[in-house]
């Protein structure tokens, strides 16, 4: 998505240790025109295999889950994040694993609002290394729902992320993949012909 | 705003101890739709005092703010919070303190995105003791930031954070006022006639 990456270009900074800090418009500060632009896209990819429910993680997915579930006509899900969740009555839960943080936080979704009857799609705002798309699937398989999309904002295609979704066999569409970001450089992964 | 009555009357279940469950569309489901017009509202209550940033805290609060913010076509920033923050360099802090949790938490904003320069609209999906807008006008204070208003989706009018804020002198639009939950029914405050 050529706005997007411009965006990334613009006001992305590289940090050591592969980090694009991109909170100028996605992950503290928030650019609402191109959220939903990014919602909009999402959608128009994903309109044909009829979403009911877009879910994703507080907080960063929130802003792109919205729009897209604006432009769907569906309500959005976001799944909560605790260190560890005690009373789990009525909720699915899952736990991930963050390598920046080094520490795993359960993800939770009551059960009052996913079902065996939902076709979802699922945002987030990164992939890196895949373990938060990995748990809303955990969820998502829980619930019995059926998962008809993966939407995510900026991927890190050089972690391996990417690779742990494809087996999944799942759709997953990637608005900005990022190649490298060696020498403090963002690289985009060439547009492939056939999507 | 009537629509988001008649959400909270169709939609809200009042538990034990004056809790108003509203998470079928704004604090764990999320309605776009009704979100939009939210956010419309807060805009169009405050399009004419040169907002040029709306701050809010996540995670509830940020779907409410970025449909402000695209009406506005102003950034949106929401307030992270952690048990307890350890670095704070550059960060803008404050402690807010939950009564339903019984726990203290750190917000923070960094200051990358908050200056002397801004005149902001704060954002939060309830008013309930005033502790979460308290912290953010503490933020906005450290920036040296003008604070234009205070936007509040539902306003529990019975607990003291109305009072509280009102008197900080801020003008404050809180789109559901609730007068009581007593014996498990939703009663709103009364509109007055002059705004």
């Amino acid at each position: 998505m050529k706005l997007l990456e411009e965006h990334i270009r613009k006001h992305g900074t590289v940090l050591p240790g592969n980090v694009l800090k991109v909170d100028t418009f996605l992950n503290h500060q928030i650019d609402p025109v191109l959220m939903q632009a990014v919602g909009n896209e999402f959608a128009d990819r994903f309109k044909e295999v009829g979403i009911t429910k877009i879910v994703t993680i507080e907080s960063s997915g929130i802003a792109p889950a919205v729009f897209a579930g604006l432009a769907l006509d569906v309500p959005v899900v976001f799944a909560r994040k605790k260190k560890s969740l005690t009373l789990t009555d009525n909720l699915y839960t899952s736990s991930v694993y963050s390598f920046t943080k080094q520490e795993a936080n359960d993800i939770s979704v009551s059960k009052n609002f996913l079902a065996s009857t939902d076709t979802i799609l699922l945002i987030d705002d990164f992939l890196a290394n895949g373990q938060a798309v990995l748990g809303l699937l955990e969820i998502a398989e829980q619930a019995g729902a059926e998962v008809a999309g993966i939407g995510i904002v900026i991927e890190k295609s050089f972690q391996q992320g990417r690779a742990l979704l494809e087996k999944t066999g799942f759709p997953i569409y990637s608005l900005a993949r990022i190649a490298s970001l060696d020498n403090e450089q963002i690289r985009f992964v060439e547009e492939e012909v056939v999507q």
